[in-house]
């Protein structure tokens, strides 16, 4: 029989902290907290698979669920010594979602639940005080009318406001006992107007109803919305944690607050914390009242004028400091934990791996190594090697006077400019228009994440480290300005006050998430300067991987960064970006409208020079490396002109008719440019052009000690590759005997992105001393989708889970992969030293890395600013697949 | 070591009939005529492998060739009891080439080589004939001057036309022994004139540049030209054959001719053939002299005044008779011979298996069946199933009244009308621009292939049964009517003259073929009425096959057609062409201007009612039998208007701005709409579209009795099927009960015409109750080839050999193949029975359907016209299986 319901608390449980799939995060560590002795309030989890069976079952549950849950829920009062329900002693319960993974804010809670016209009434004698309990009722008609009963949340407020209004009292914590009681009043007239039937006052029904609705929480547009941007899989399911309540709130002895083990912006060993004295977990992390800071360090850190935890309470602060230990301890890793103080007494309400910086999850690494919590191998696997973004890309140039208009919390760092926009949708559409943006909000709420995924950066005006904003925004990898309480912002006018600027919608604006700054207009950037961590782990990472990490270049420029990111050869050069350059595109013209091959060599003869001049300096920059050259790809129509005026201004500099310009733009139209006249069939029907690129190329290695490997695009068929190869193989004949005397080494390939060439691979092996796979196209062909196209279903595919992840971005492991498999093995059958290696733009995304070493490929190459990516992902690949064939040695 | 000369004559030979590869066609059978003990003149065969050397080594030959061609020769000298070079009984050769398959008039010949200014008088003392001796030296020197030397023909000829306007002869019979002496002089002479050296004395240095004149006529434009139409590949390389000389031209008791054993236009049981007394071989065939029927029977016929070959010389004509006899015997096939008779004495040039007209082919199958000669299942075999194309295409309509302006030969069957033109470069340039041309011209040469390829019909002035025109002609399957003498072409006005009126070039006629009658103007046209022979031939193909032959139509009057050529169903209706009604498009259109699902729907369910009429007369022309549903494919803006008087009229009648219209239309432009939102895309993401069709497609079943097979398009990944059948499934079960209360019958399956779908073919067999596959699409996109781009470079590929075939017209086996087995395997292994069918257009090409045949697929599906071809191809398909498994099996 399957187990739906797993118990927690007083030093044993049922699950553990590997049962994440079952129970998600939160329950499997409540599950670990408790077993390890630490003080959890007791309670149980209903597993994912609960979950499951309610989609699928038409929103009903196993048949055994109530009876089980019922048995838990009796184990709960008999440790807490109160029963549900019951009229002088109740228990209190709350009810939280928990998915396998954190979805910060996205799903339902419901606190207080059991609370009822009765039990309001022991609660007030139990706690002896009447206004704790009468208010604790209040926000749980308030919570579950919000999530379980559906009456708009605004209703609630309403009724609260005006009564302060009426009463003319400034804050929640000005109203009495009795003030409460008129408000619950209220408040269950608001429930019986809206849903016409009574606040429901049976326990047991207030429990199943919670229960059902934090199920349904699973599938509200914003939880979907953010499975789509994090790729989770909507059959994950949330599990259910039910759990005796705790309070915050119960007076000053009470506290509430939420920690990391370590500093998560800069992964700085330190407690760091917020905490707020009376009051609830969520008044910490709505952001309404500002925290306090934990450690009396932090405190002088910050400058900040309220007392810490620390001071305050110095031996719950204690007790803290100790779970703190221990949970690092036991985890191995920096902790992000809530807990509670109740009359004194601390209790842990959750504990999970803290999500971090990308900075700073390499000085966690880097320190943990250090301290021996960890190996280098589990600090290398450890860091998410996509975040490393984040420190890869642009800063603000600190030479430049900043003209700082606000400042707020360094919530998320890096730095971006764009224009304001004060709403989600706003930032949505102007990003889609293609314009950089940064949302400004007030404070963020789970509805704005499409606003916050579509902007450049996000600067909010209330809220902490931990709020909605910052923690979503370190997720994201966008920079984020948070609680930058001085700017003011003007909905109705669309226009923020800052420093006394006033800033429209559509200004620009700068913020550097970094430093917590925003600056009116755009501010210079430069690149990042890496840290010793970031060295010391890539060092780690290079010790680790047996995948080479090339790059995908053609300018110096990228070629540059490229090297000094560690790119160990250039495995993509697109020489048809060179044709592009303004001084050439005219003679490119011309050869294309050559009639005869003579003209097309003369034109090409004058466009030699350069395009030598450009291997020459990259292979200079490259020394001692290998550089894929790639021979010219696009279709011929890709360099014409398309514009009157431009085809005006080419034909008469070409001395041509407008008219034969027209006639001949239409000769070149393709209906699929995709899979026309290009790749190597223009190196079949005009040799010439090849030749020249050849002549360039070993023109150029005469004088740079590098190795060329020539690759040839577009290869459906051997016979192909061997007409090229034997042109090629005779261009270097003639140079390296005329130039030189000398034979300098070399090699042809050819890219595999046509299925028919992985099918092929054993007879195109034969002619090729390498295959990089060209995924991109290969993605397009093999799925018959043009990238360019698929914007109009792809995004729809996605969100309903046709495809898990988009092919585009992470390569389609099923399908496209078993080509790849396929063409390597074959290719390596035909050709035992055949070099494999990719240059899709796959070849910086991890998990397709991961998949590279699996099929045994020898290099992967990438766009230059995902180098560092691509290396840490290969070293994590080449970890797990040795981990995995130890266990299959054990076994 | 290897043979590279083999012998034949006098009863034994090196070779034989089954060594085609080898010594060419016209040497294996010469070897084998020569075993059966016929009369063929003693020779030698150098063989094909030569030819492969020679291209394959800077044309050199091979070290040995030099001595076994002596040795060779010696053996004829020894046969004929003359000598090489003897100054008194010369030996006389012909050196002709002769490949695998013959390709007529396509590469070069040299008769009476080995005359000198000194042998020339050895054999005029020999022969006893002067006159006869030097008009064979200037024949020779004619002929090695043009074929060898490369003296242009006309520079031979205008000597010669020179000479008789001096003299005042008329025909070249006329010319004296002394006439011919001088005109040797003159040939020698400009000979001398044009290449600066005196013409070649020495027989060793004639035999040995004629053998490498052959050897390099393979690669003559016209040869290249003529392989790239018949398929025939570059490698083969062709033989040549050096034989002694026999003269047909010695006197009134010599002759030569051509015949059939067999009439090769309508197969009839009659010894056809042509002869010419005192005349060389070429003199037949050029046309240029009227030839003569052989038979008496056949004279009659035809009303000629020209006696008969068995009036004229019956011996030999007797004699010929047992030959044909002994060579039907023998090869148990129609033969098509050359014979020459010198002095009395018969002897063989030539046999092979004769062309002929699908008629014919049809005919002489079954005539050999009843004869005992063949089996039914041999007669299956022997039939090209793609020839039969000619007898299915229309014919001229008998009841209506012909201006006939003009009578020639039935040369080639069938009927065609088009404009005139009296040139191949016209008639292909005519063809390009859409024009049906009938290529008009005095007589045609090899030059004149390309015309003849574009053209729908050929007329000749000139020439018969077996003239170039006649031969080239049957073998296109283009209907040609040939020595028309009555007609007039004067080439400088561009007009000809037919039965007094005078047509000009780009006026329309009419050709039958099949009568040998020219008509101005264009004449209605009939569906043929297919033979019984066809009918007996496809019976016997019937009981042989194991696939079913299913149609692509959409249209009643194709699916009509399709029934009646003996298609087994419908095996892809499009349901797009039914979108394009003129009645229906603006609907259509609407149905993709609506802004909501809503108004989506409204517009469709306008559409519902036509559609279903077009399921349902449909599934009365099928009843009984299968009907495969494609749901929409195309993308959206297909439908669209692109012109701008459209784009204005459909706004007009839409209600939408023309603003507007183009807005939609930008948005729906597709970089790459071959790869976009297309096919089952369309479906996913408008459902209400293909719900609508799903509808149409159950509420027309319930009316005839048809099981519908409702097939998905584009289907990437199982998931999109999934949901669509699901939604099927929801709309048959909707249908069922509140229309009827009954299930009926009915599947869903899918077209796999994406590689991934190929590849995941194990998890889409899950949703799938039948696989189609879509050829057109699988190889555009596993080659990445663009079939409306390819023209580009695709004939560029086919000429190189770097495609052996155009891969849209017969299935690239090594690569899509792969995908095709890939997919039947897996398919078949996660669904025992799973149904397999081919709807692309490959399903009408023999050599595909004998893959489909060997990959295991339940049925082809090919366009109405080529049923009856598929129905044949596949019945051979089944036959070489079987075959092979006996082979096998006996192994």
């Amino acid at each position: 029989m399957t187990q739906w319901v797993y118990s927690f608390g007083s030093g044993k449980s049922d699950g553990d902290a590997g049962m994440k799939n079952l129970l998600g995060g939160k329950g499997a560590n409540l599950a670990e907290m408790a077993s390890l002795g630490l003080p959890v309030p007791p309670g149980f989890t209903i597993t994912t698979e609960v979950c499951t069976y309610f989609y699928s079952h038409d929103k009903a549950y196993p048949e055994s669920l109530m009876s089980d849950a019922m048995a838990a829920l009796a184990a709960i009062e008999s440790q807490v010594g109160t029963r549900f329900g019951d009229r002088e002693n109740p228990l209190l319960l709350s009810v939280r979602s928990g998915a396998r993974v954190s979805m910060p804010g996205m799903m339902d809670t419901v606190l207080n639940l059991g609370l009822n016209d009765v039990t309001v009434q022991g609660l007030a004698v139990k706690s002896g005080d009447e206004r704790f309990a009468w208010d604790s009722y209040r926000r749980f008609i308030q919570m579950y009318g919000d999530v379980v009963l559906e009456v708009p949340h605004h209703d609630f407020e309403e009724i609260l406001e005006q009564y302060k209004r009426k009463h003319n009292l400034a804050n929640d914590t000005d109203i009495s006992a009795v003030g409460w009681k008129g408000i619950v009043a209220d408040y269950k007239d608001l429930v019986l107007r809206e849903l016409g039937r009574p606040f429901p006052q049976d326990p047991q029904e207030q429990l199943w109803d919670a229960i059902g609705a934090v199920f349904k929480s699973w599938m509200t547009p914003r939880a979907v919305t953010y499975r789509k941007i994090h790729s989770i899989p909507e059959d994950w399911g949330t599990a259910v944690n039910v759990q005796a309540m705790v309070f915050g709130n119960m007076g000053d002895d009470c506290a509430t607050g939420v920690a990391f083990t370590r500093d998560p912006s800069n992964g700085e060993n330190y407690f760091y914390g917020e905490y707020l004295v009376n009051a609830q977990g969520e008044d910490v992390v709505a952001g309404i009242r500002t925290p306090q800071p934990l450690s009396l360090a932090a405190r002088q850190k910050d400058n900040s004028p309220l007392p810490s935890m620390e001071e305050v309470m110095p031996e719950v602060y204690g007790q803290l400091c100790d779970v703190r230990a221990r949970l690092e301890a036991h985890y191995k890793d920096m902790q992000d934990i809530e807990f509670t103080v109740q009359q004194g007494k601390l209790y842990m309400l959750q504990t999970r791996t803290g999500k971090r910086t990308a900075a700073a999850a390499l000085r966690i690494a880097v320190d943990m190594v250090n301290e021996k919590l960890i190996t280098p191998d589990e600090a290398v696997l450890r860091i998410d090697a996509s975040a490393l973004d984040q420190l890869l890309h642009p800063m603000l140039d600190p030479n430049v006077e900043r003209d700082v208009v606000g400042k707020g919390l360094p919530a998320s760092p890096g730095a971006a400019s764009g224009i304001a926009v004060f709403t989600a949708d706003e930032a949505e559409e102007r990003a889609k228009d293609g314009s950089d943006v940064i949302l400004v909000r007030i404070e963020t709420s789970p509805e704005d994440i499409h606003g916050m995924n579509a902007a450049r950066g996000i600067l909010t005006t209330r809220g902490g480290m931990t709020s909605h904003a910052a923690v979503v925004a370190r997720g994201m990898g966008r920079p984020c300005v948070a609680g930058a309480g001085t700017i003011q912002i003007d909905m109705k006018r669309r226009v923020m006050i800052a420093g006394g600027v006033e800033i429209a919608e559509g200004d620009v604006i700068t913020i550097d998430g970094t430093k917590g700054e925003v600056m009116e207009g755009r501010v210079p950037t430069l690149q990042p300067k890496l840290s010793g961590d970031f060295q010391t782990v890539m060092g780690w990472a290079d010790a680790a991987r047996r995948m080479k990490v090339r790059a995908n270049a053609e300018t110096p420029t990228d070629a540059k960064v490229a090297r000094d990111f560690g790119a160990e050869g250039i495995g993509l050069c697109r020489t048809e970006h060179m044709f592009f350059d303004p001084h050439r595109i005219q003679k490119v013209r011309e050869m294309i409208f050559a009639d005869t091959e003579g003209a097309r060599r003369k034109a090409l003869n004058s466009l030699l020079p350069a395009q030598r001049d450009d291997f020459t300096e990259l292979f200079r920059i490259m020394k001692g490396l290998p550089v894929t050259i790639r021979l010219l790809d696009p279709p011929l129509h890709e360099f014409l002109p398309h514009e009157d005026a431009d085809i005006e201004s080419f034909a008469k500099a070409a001395g041509l008719t407008v008219d034969r310009v027209h006639r001949r733009l239409n000769e070149l139209k393709e209906a699929n440019p995709m899979l026309g006249h290009r790749g190597c069939r223009l190196g079949i029907t005009y040799p010439e052009i090849y030749e020249m690129q050849a002549v360039a190329i070993f023109e150029a290695a005469l004088k740079v000690d590098v190795i060329p490997e020539i690759m040839v695009p577009l290869i459906t068929t051997k016979a192909e590759l061997s007409k090229l190869r034997k042109m090629v193989d005779e261009v270097a004949a003639r140079i390296y005997t005329t130039k030189a005397g000398v034979k300098l080494p070399y090699i042809v390939g050819t890219m595999i992105e046509l299925p028919r060439a992985a099918l092929m691979a054993h007879e195109i092996a034969e002619e090729a001393a390498f295959f990089s796979f060209g995924t991109n196209d290969l993605t397009q062909t093999t799925l018959g989708m043009s990238r360019d196209d698929a914007g109009s279903f792809l995004p729809f595919y996605v969100e309903k889970g046709i495809f898990a992840k988009d092919p585009f971005v992470s390569l389609d492991q099923d399908g496209v992969g078993q080509l790849i498999d396929m063409a390597c093995v074959r290719g390596r059958e035909a050709r035992s030293d055949l070099k494999l290696g990719i240059c899709g733009e796959h070849g910086g995304d991890p998990d397709s890395i991961d998949f590279c070493e699996r099929t045994g490929l020898d290099y992967v190459s990438c766009s230059a600013f995902r180098v560092p990516i691509a290396r840490l992902a290969a070293a994590q690949a080449s970890l797990r697949a040795k981990k995995k064939s130890a266990i299959k040695a054990a076994a």
